[in-house]
């Protein structure tokens, strides 16, 4: 199949290596010059421009977009719709929020455009060698690209999740579920640190996933970071978060669902960047007041 | 009443004062010589050993600890016990393990020694002018000590909880429910604080104090405190605990309470100490392995 | 001063009641005409149409709305814009989310006309015998009504916040706040009832609200409900929400500020309005596939 | 190698079957008769009292024991000290709180006999075809003891984890984890559960079970778990927990690390026990107090 790539950054670099490996015809687009260059030595054709990009392509074109999830996202859409005709597809295989792909696919839907939302876990290495891809959108459009959605996924690693939107929800879902399974980690491992006993974390992480009820992904990974840096001296404990695990909770307090777990796991990150916070103060201040109990002074 | 009163740090200093002004008589120790000088300045008599102490007191005599929690009370107990005589009653006014007070209990009580365990709250201004005490024993031992312990508390701020440990448990508890107020005003605060909103907060917590459904000693004590420093900014927000948060969570897990706010204000205050985190470095780590995320080099 | 008062509901009617009380001359409206009917014995005028309303007042209108938060207000808004002049001032006085303030104040602003956000605080007895207010707006259009928010509230009980919007967002986070101080007395007092102990909840309450630390309205409320029920068997747990807590929450994401205690407050609510939960069959589910733990089947 | 196997319930019939299978000879014993008779069927030998086990080994026995962790694990051990000899090993294989295993290795020591502390994971089918075992306690007595624990786990499935005590600190800290990724997972089905989406949970398992971030055996037995029960409705969503959650907890406490997520999974368990909950009892009557909300009576 021929397939429009925009976005050739980590993930999109990846997955038009993946496409062009299981035969299909890509044309690569990204804002920065040297990756479109680059994408050539895959085996796709770079474009310069989106309007490139979409003249390279035979009729009802597959626009596969891999951008930062947000305003660009429309911003992008907007330039495509200059000469977007009904019968193409849009693919958003990035991060978007669920609601925003609800939005966009009736937007298009009006124009006569396809939208399938795709949500794309694995990391990098999977978006390479084998993703894992849940993707909602109309059953029409998706028909005929049910074969590339398979072809860049594990064998079983591809969902048609529904409705336009469910695709995106169920990748947001499966963030929240993996901070907190992440967060689970790291806890049981500052346990493990802060023991009297003279832990061996990458020896631990190995065993564990050799068998266990935690084995995993996560803990394959958990192996391989202690292995580059044996008790992770070399880096700070900030942890950054890019909106799905936020997503998650918020969709969680509208649906009433009581996701504990979740909301600590970002509430975690977020004290992570903070070096002091203003409700130690003020707890520290009030143990003053009330019991004279020392306060530290800057 | 003669009470023999031993421990004159803030919280016993206080109380002596409290019960002269009564029109108790009290002699004092405490194994700091200059505060068993200075007690005499609140119209108390000074005793350089737990055993002139002893033998200032009148027989059915009273003994009065407000020392820290943990060994020194067994320890000063086993001291006492050299001249104790059955008749006499050992009241621990300060801030033991309930478990511990029910063990001393029975264990005085064999000797035909009276135990009491007195949770006592209000902070130093309410030990001096008026404090709140939970006081478990038998009902005997406590009868003729009612009145005193009505003498330096507050109007209705004097219950007794029932049997021996009941007041130290009750004391316990009073102090979960503490952590998860204050913790629940920091956190408000805090919100305040990163608003868009340029909040008065002094003037904020005088307001909240004044009709308000979270009115309270606690929101009066946190306008003392911006009265002072506006913006909390020479402290830091270090928040320590002595232990009994600690015990409130151990107990509910002992008993199968769900107490989420209690823990997660314990959980924070523990937060608080740590400069980085082991939980951090894991989860940052980890977002490398599988996302590439950068990470910050210490 | 001349007000008009739209919502004669629990605050609202306790709310007139005060203000005739301070001697301001108010006409009332509701939907429900035996509300307007009755509110005449409280020394007010009923209107029966909002017209009728706006018409009883002299230039220069003060329009008090409460009612509930949500589209009601904007809907009334409309209705009152038909009549509505340059220099009329509306102040709502329910608990709005504090964008739709900051939107409402900008869309009236346009048109001429004041709008005031007053968060209203102390229940019931406190909008009928003195409550707390907190009020963002124009400092020109709250100008002339300080005298009366002094008059409604409680001495020191009025503050002027800032800002369209930080009257509702300082009144938000009041009842963030609240969500944990009430969550934490509550905890406490569940630790209590499943104790060995006997405790009398009633008393205690009584006597932690004489000088101790946690002393403060929310204990007097809780030593009156205790009065009313000493166990609370007539009740069920559950328990509800009207959007405070909630927006605090979303609030606090937004800004990035770690509230444990208040989202685990309002997680907390959600989990009481299910009987049982999806989230506790997986888990179960879980242990008996690993473990061949048994399930309860229902 | 020559082993007496104590304690033949699911797990430790498995581990029996197991050895056998990698050619050791085990004499099994239990305190149900049935099992001793069925463990034959095995291919080991069944032992009608402790002392016939004892007996039917060679010196240097090996005591393999496989029973509910607490005062039965010293009963046993009490018995076993009737005969036994130095330069004997006992192995706790089963949950054993880790300062049982430090106390018990101290005692055993003293006189002259070894004991291994063999934390166990993998579940059931683990225990039969490749468990995962970290185990703590002198290095000369796991010596002669590596080849076995390393026949009855999957390749690389074994780890000598140090000093005694250190084996089940380990198994405790992994069963930490696993509480709260199995929250975590749980959490997300239940978003997804009350989405607007028609979500098919056993084909999402599935999915995620290939290429994403969350795969692992958790994943995998919830999608198994999905396919015999698609929405879970013949079961009760009560979670049960049999110690090692709260002593990760508790060891947390104690060692003063933050672990919010591992100390939620456990309070939300102790929360499906309920029917109904005393805290929101008493929120609910405070709303109703300060506020005139509605409570639902029973």
């Amino acid at each position: 199949m021929h397939i429009g790539f925009i976005g050739l950054g980590k993930m999109g670099y990846n997955l038009v290596s993946n496409l062009v490996e299981h035969g299909h015809t890509v044309v690569g687009y990204d804002i920065n010059p040297a990756l479109v260059e680059a994408i050539g030595q895959e085996g796709a054709k770079g474009a310069n421009t989106l309007e490139d990009l979409y003249k390279a392509l035979p009729e009802k074109r597959v626009l596969w977009l891999m951008i930062p999830a947000g305003p660009l996202v429309d911003n992008v859409i907007e330039q495509l719709l200059a000469f977007m005709q009904p019968g193409d597809v849009v693919i958003d295989g990035g991060n978007s929020h669920y609601k925003d792909s609800v939005r966009r696919h009736e937007y298009l839907k009006q124009k006569g455009i396809g939208f399938l939302d795709c949500g794309t876990s694995g990391g990098i290495s999977g978006a390479r060698h084998g993703a894992c891809t849940m993707v909602g959108g109309d059953a029409d459009v998706i028909e005929p690209l049910h074969g590339v959605f398979n072809d860049i996924s594990v064998d079983d690693g591809y969902l048609y999740t529904g409705p336009a939107g469910s695709g995106h929800f169920t990748k947001m879902v499966h963030n929240g579920i993996e901070y907190g399974m992440m967060q689970a980690i790291a806890e049981g491992f500052e346990v493990l640190e802060k023991s009297q006993f003279p832990v061996n974390f990458e020896a631990t992480a190995k065993m564990w996933n050799h068998g266990s009820v935690i084995r995993g992904w996560l803990m394959e990974l958990t192996q391989n970071a202690f292995s580059k840096d044996p008790k992770l001296e070399s880096i700070k404990g900030r942890m950054f978060s890019s909106g799905e695990g936020k997503w998650t909770l918020e969709t969680a307090l509208d649906l009433g669902v009581p996701t504990p777990v979740i909301a600590l796991s970002l509430l975690t990150r977020y004290r992570s960047l903070q070096d002091d916070t203003f409700t130690g103060k003020v707890v520290a201040a009030l143990r003053n007041e009330f019991g004279g109990h020392a306060v530290e002074k800057k």
